[in-house]
C-alpha cells in the first residue's frame, strides 16, 4: 500500500483522509500539535522547520507532500538529498513561498499579471504610486495568507515598517469585475488536468464563498484561465494541485493574483461537486497515478466558509434544515475568525443552490 | 464533538471514516486485530465477545454501533445496562442474529416472505419438502453470511449435520425474476428515510454487482419494497441503517430474503452515487441527527465488488483506464474470494455506466 506523508496537520491534510481511505493509500501526517485538525492520521507531532524531525517522519513514506507552503527551503532540500520524493518540490514551492520570486518567474513565463515592482524604500514606493494613479497593493514577500501581509497604500510611508525588514512587493491595484480561481493538478510525469473555473467571493481579504463554475464569464476568460494555470504548472514544475487565484479586470484582462501549491479553499466545492475532488486528485498526482475526471456532478456548486466554530447542535440543525447540503467541520476548537468548516450545495439552478448553501451556513453565524 | 464507537474493524467501519471526518464526528473502532480494515480509527483491539473489553471501549463513546451483527446478546445487554446508547439495540439486533426469530417476527408484522418453518428433524424437513415441490432452502439460524450457512436441499437427510446442532430454518425456494435490496435509515426518535430500490446480482451466493435504481421494476414493486422496509424498521425498532434483501418472484410478489442492521454491500453505490451515503446516514441516524437527502447524483449507479486483492498498480491502471470510475480498496491483505474493495460508476445511460464499471473492475480479475 502506498504511503503518502503530509507535512502539516491542518484541514487540508484532514480532507485528504477520505480519499486516502477510499483508494487504499496509507496517509501519515506530521502534525503541529496532538489536537491538529488532521490528528486522526497523525503519526508524528513536531516542528516542520526542524530538519531532523522532518527527515525522521519522511523515512517510511513513499511520497512527501504538504498541508501548507511554510516548510523552509533548507529542510526541503535536505529531504530531496535523502532520496525522498517531494511533491511539490522545493524549486516549485519557492514560488509559492516568496511573492517577489513568483512575480519574477511569472514575468519570465509571459503570464499576464498586475504591474509590479520590487520596492526597497519609501522613495521607490513613491515612484510606483506616481506611476499607478497614487494607489498600490503592498505585500510582504513571505508569510502572508488570508489577507495578512497585504496592505492597500496611497502614501509612500505606509509600508515603512515592512521596508525596515527588507524589500516588499508593490502591485498595481487592479480594478476588477470579479475574482476567479483556476485549479489544476499535475503529475510528476507531466500530465495535467484542470477543473472548471470558479468565482471566489472575498470578504475582508478572506474567501467567503465559491461558485462553480464561475457564472457570467466568457469562454475566452475560461480559456485564458486554463491556459495560465497550465503554463504556470508546467513552467514552474508544480506537482500535485496548484490553485491560481485570478482577477478578471474591468477592462477584461485575466491576471494572476496569487499561487497556492496544494489543495486550496477555492477547490473545496469539488469534494461534493466533482467526480474527482481536489484532495483525491492531489493524492493521485503526487503518487504519479492517473488523474481523475473533473466534471461537475451538477450544473452548479456553491461552497461557503464557516468561521469560528461548528458546534454539534448547530451541525444537526443545519442538516435538518437543509437535507441536501453537505457540512464539513474541521475538528478545530473555537477561535474567532478562523476557518472552522464549510458547507456545499449542488443543484440545477444557481439562485436556489446559493439559497440552500446560505441557509445551512446561517446556522453557524 | 460527538464520539461514535464502532464494534468491529471491517470495511463497513472503515467506510464510516470519511463521513465522520466530514461531519466532525470522532469515530472510535474496537478492532479484531491491529491490521483491521478500519485500523486508522481503531482506538482498541480486542474480542467483541468479551464483556469487559466491550464495556471498557464504550466508556468514552456517546453512541455504540456496529460493523457486524455478531456481538453476543449478553454483551449488548450489559452495554445497555451501563447506560450506553446502543444503536441498533439488542432487541432489534436479535432479528439480524437469528434467522428463525427474524422469520417469526416478520410473520407477526405481516411482512410478505417465503413460506418457512422451524425444522428440528429430518422427518420435519421431509414434510416441508413434500409441501414445497420437493425443494427447499435450509439455513442455520445463526452465523451465516455471504452464502455460508445456506444450503439448497431436495432430500430430507441433506441437513442432518446441522440438525444435530439444533433446529434449522427451512424456506420455500422462491422462483425469482431478480433480487432487490431496499435500504432505509431510522433514527431512535422515529424518522426514517429510504434510498431508491436497487437490484443486486449474486454470483455463488455472494453479491457481485448492484444497479441503482433497480431497472425494469414497476412502481408497485418499488412501493412494496419501501413499505416493507419501513414496516420492518419501525416494527423491529431498528436504529441506523437497515438493509432488506428481497426477492421479486416470478409471480410478482416482493418477499423478504434477509435483513442486515448496518450499512450493507447493496448500499455501497450510495457513497459516490447519492447526496447522502449510507455511511453518513448511519452516523447521523445513530446520533439521532436529521437524516440526509437520498436522491441519486446521476440517473444510474453501478457498483461491482472486487474479491481477493487490489494491488496498487492495478488500482492505478483502473483509474487510468476509467477516469470517471471511483475505486474503493478496503486495505486488506490478499485472500482468495474475500471482498477486498469495490468500484462505482455513475452516469446517464445504464449500459454505458455498466460498461465503465466493469472495465475498471476487470483490472482486478
Amino acid at each position: 500500500m502506498p504511503v503518502v506523508g503530509v507535512i502539516g496537520g491542518g484541514q487540508l491534510a484532514r480532507m485528504m483522509i477520505p480519499p486516502a481511505v477510499a483508494l487504499g493509500i496509507e496517509l501519515r501526517v506530521l502534525a503541529e500539535a496532538p489536537d491538529a485538525s488532521a490528528r486522526l492520521a497523525a503519526t508524528a507531532v513536531g516542528d516542520y522547520r526542524d530538519e531532523a524531525t522532518v527527515l525522521a517522519f519522511a523515512l517510511e513514506c513513499d511520497v512527501i507532500t504538504f498541508d501548507h507552503e511554510h516548510v523552509p527551503q533548507a529542510v526541503l532540500h535536505a529531504l530531496v538529498a535523502t532520496g525522498s520524493a517531494v511533491h511539490p518540490g522545493p524549486d516549485a514551492l519557492l514560488y509559492a513561498q516568496d511573492k517577489l520570486m513568483m512575480r519574477e518567474r511569472l514575468s519570465q513565463l509571459g503570464v499576464p499579471q498586475p504591474d509590479w515592482a520590487r520596492v526597497s524604500s519609501a522613495d521607490e514606493l513613491a515612484g510606483f504610486l506616481a506611476d499607478h494613479g497614487g494607489r498600490a497593493v503592498v505585500k510582504t514577500p513571505r508569510g502572508g495568507y488570508d489577507g495578512k501581509g497585504v496592505r492597500m497604500v496611497s502614501q509612500a510611508h505606509e509600508a515603512d515598517d515592512w521596508l525596515a525588514e527588507g524589500p516588499v512587493l508593490a502591485e498595481e491595484r487592479v480594478s476588477f469585475q470579479r475574482e476567479l480561481a483556476q485549479l489544476i493538478a499535475r503529475r510528476p510525469s507531466g500530465p495535467t488536468q484542470v477543473w472548471p473555473l470558479v468565482e471566489t467571493v472575498q470578504r475582508g481579504g478572506v474567501c467567503a464563498e465559491v461558485i462553480a463554475p464561475a457564472p457570467h464569464v466568457t469562454d475566452a476568460v475560461e480559456r485564458a484561465a486554463a491556459e495560465i494555470a497550465t503554463t504556470v504548472a508546467n513552467g514552474v514544475g508544480v506537482t500535485g494541485v496548484l490553485a491560481v487565484e485570478l482577477f478578471e479586470s474591468t477592462d477584461g484582462r485575466v491576471l494572476v493574483n496569487e499561487l497556492a501549491m496544494r489543495p486550496h479553499n477555492s477547490g473545496h466545492v469539488t469534494i461534493d461537486g466533482s467526480i474527482t475532488s481536489q484532495f483525491e486528485q492531489h493524492l493521485r498526482a503526487v503518487l504519479d497515478w492517473p488523474l481523475g475526471d473533473t466534471e461537475p456532478l451538477a450544473p452548479w456548486g456553491v461552497m461557503i466558509n464557516v468561521f469560528g466554530e461548528l458546534p454539534p447542535p448547530a451541525i444537526a440543525a443545519a442538516l435538518g434544515h437543509q437535507p441536501t447540503v453537505k457540512v464539513h467541520a474541521y475538528g478545530k476548537g473555537p477561535r474567532e475568525g478562523r476557518k472552522a468548516g464549510h458547507v456545499t450545495a449542488i443543484g440545477d439552478d444557481l439562485d436556489e443552490t446559493v439559497y440552500r448553501a446560505r441557509a445551512a451556513a446561517a446556522h453557524f453565524d
